[in-house]
């Protein structure tokens, strides 16, 4: 298919990624109302997706109407109240966005850093916790500015321990990575639509379990967003079914579509190929000769990696030439490591054993172009090797 | 097309209505990356169509990630500053909604009400005006929970008289209905996606002019949401196309196909036909013996007709009935006028003559089965005539 006479993209971006031909089937169903009993029940089926994704069983388990930032603020604003300290953990792009709009919502924000690249110590953030009394930790799983996964597994302790709720980013990581929302005693969590979910942007999925509700519920002022107020559009998404605002009706078809395609691959076998594609990536790349943002392969992120910009080379001059000559988006660096890395995202309907062949072998091109000792064969060798291992690996178990 | 087996629906309620096949297949194009300059130059595409539509030439006309009542949101968040006073026209739902908005931005509110289906007096706005030091006058043009229309050819020099800025909501009106920013000289204003201009729900198309821009600039705090907010967002639809949010590029593809058939019609054309159509409607009803909120044509609103529930009908049955009899969605009351009134709503691709006679035939049928004295061959009959009649003068005029 193609959109008015341009190319189809191969979408190897931080998002939007690639969506399944099923998913764009159910985005042009006819529309329903939004207050529709057959509609409801597709909410109804979206939010059974959703706990089956998150991994959770919180009744409150929803999807905002907006971006994967949406669902950022609307955690935030909802959790916090004026005054509340909110302990942040930085070591990124979205790390930052969290402490903006958290600084917006009236917050005191005690950040707690670790370099871009690396993940944030909980020993600091212990020590953050322990100073004060704080309402929140706010951490990000997956920081699609860095490609550096954060292990989450003792936070949710960690926070408890200090009588605060944790609030996790999962936006670059739901479908793509483990992610235990109940096992973990994650407090409250949210992702876009766009990334490992591979559905179009312009939906935040979240979650919050009954003590995130009863905070909430126990606020003193009013949440700043009437748009995002959780409470009320509880009210519709549940019982009540009370009007809030009109639905995104065909934008819910579409991530009802796409996570039910979660559901028929399998949620772990799915965090698999997510795995075994970026570790292949990395592969090719290292016989490409191109460095990775860090070395510690415990915290590489499966759906985004990144690529330092070798000296010399011009960001968007690679990156343009990457689009115009083989139609792929790859994406740049965010923030302070602007024209520093590329990144490549290999998620969801994305995350295939073909992209992560077309990727080395059109960046060896792109790069050979521009002086680079190209060493294509080479990487598709390497990358064919460790596919063959796992097949055999596969073929021996089954 | 059916949706899961479903039967699929004529859309006669506020909201969504129908969308034109083409807005379906732009839907469901393969996805872009929201920085890629083939969806930069369809974001320029459909700023040009919004501003044709909005009838400016505002630089600052785009659409929010988020639905109708986002675009109220960011429109008051961005405009008012905590303490600023604010006079809103309430005379409906949605007048209460922006009341609500505006005090959680912190503004100090006066309001001007007027009977639900009356127009507001602009003698009690301009009162309201000169009491004080006033940032804002907020109104709404097309009250979708009444179907009033409220007139505002005078209402910008009145709040500029008095030094303030006018917001105007015309979520249920652009497109349908005569608004024109520019000659009106109103400095902001907001819609949705979902009703006359028959694209999905999902996005705000709002426009802020240079009057506006400067309020905003101007800013003593930053706006408190970050996910509306403006400057922000400017910055990645114009000139900087800074990222600030993944931007909704799938809706952003069915918006421009929906904002092109607005052009490709003609909005003089569309207004008429709006207003023919919904003329016609209310002559059927006033045969069948069903009446509306208000006698006063002047404020009809060509977009949503109210129809007072003949006293002894169920609300939720009838419109069940249409439902399932009859594959209709009209809408029910909210707020004061729940169980009260239905609303049917006559929005864009929904606005036909063949909408007109189907729903009179079906309300007709299902009141008939519920003891309605049932005259539906004769409301038919006046809507044939009116039509003709229409056809007649436009065969002399052509």
């Amino acid at each position: 298919m193609q959109i008015e006479g341009k190319k189809e993209r191969i979408l190897l971006g931080p998002g939007p990624s690639n969506v399944h031909s099923r998913v764009l089937r159910a985005l042009s169903s006819p529309l329903l109302g939004h207050l529709d009993p057959d509609f409801i029940n597709i909410m109804q089926e979206t939010m059974s997706f959703l706990r089956l994704t998150f991994k959770t069983s919180n009744p409150l388990t929803i999807a905002f109407s907006g971006t994967g930032s949406a669902g950022m603020e609307s955690c935030l604003v909802n959790l916090l109240e004026p005054g509340d300290r909110v302990v942040i953990g930085i070591n990124g792009f979205f790390g930052e966005r969290m402490r903006e709009m958290a600084l917006r919502a009236g917050a005191e924000v005690r950040e707690v850093a670790a370099p871009w690249g690396s993940p944030l110590d909980p020993g600091d953030l212990t020590t953050a916790l322990r100073e004060k009394k704080t309402k929140l930790l706010a951490v990000v799983q997956g920081e699609t500015s860095t490609g550096i996964l954060q292990p989450l597994d003792e936070l949710g302790r960690l926070a408890h321990e200090q009588g605060a709720l944790i609030l996790v980013d999962a936006a670059a990581s739901l479908g793509g990575c483990l992610l235990e929302t109940d096992f973990w005693e994650l407090d409250a969590c949210y992702s876009g639509s766009q990334k490992a979910l591979s559905c179009p942007p312009g939906l935040a999925p979240a979650t919050f379990n009954p003590r995130a509700e009863e905070a909430i519920r126990n606020r003193r002022h009013k949440v700043q967003s009437w748009y995002l107020d959780v409470s009320l559009i509880q009210d519709y998404w549940t019982s009540g079914r009370l009007y809030h605002h009109t639905a995104p009706v065909s934008m819910l078809f579409a991530l009802r579509e796409a996570l039910r395609l979660v559901q028929e691959e399998g949620l772990e076998k799915r965090i698999q190929r997510h795995r075994e594609n970026s570790q292949a990536l990395r592969c090719g790349l290292a016989v490409l000769g191109l460095k990775g943002l860090s070395r510690d392969e415990a915290f590489f992120l499966p759906t985004i990696v990144p690529i330092r910009i070798p000296e010399g080379f011009d960001d968007g001059e690679v990156r343009g030439r990457l689009r115009k000559d083989w139609g792929i988006e790859i994406g740049g660096g965010l923030g302070e490591l602007r024209g520093k890395i590329w990144r490549v995202g290999l998620m969801g309907e994305g995350s295939t054993r073909k992209n992560v062949r077309t990727i080395l072998h059109s960046l060896a091109d792109v790069l050979g172009k521009c002086g680079w000792p190209e060493k294509a064969e080479d990487a598709l060798a390497v990358t064919d090797d460790f596919y063959r291992d796992l097949d055999d690996v596969a073929a021996k178990a089954g």
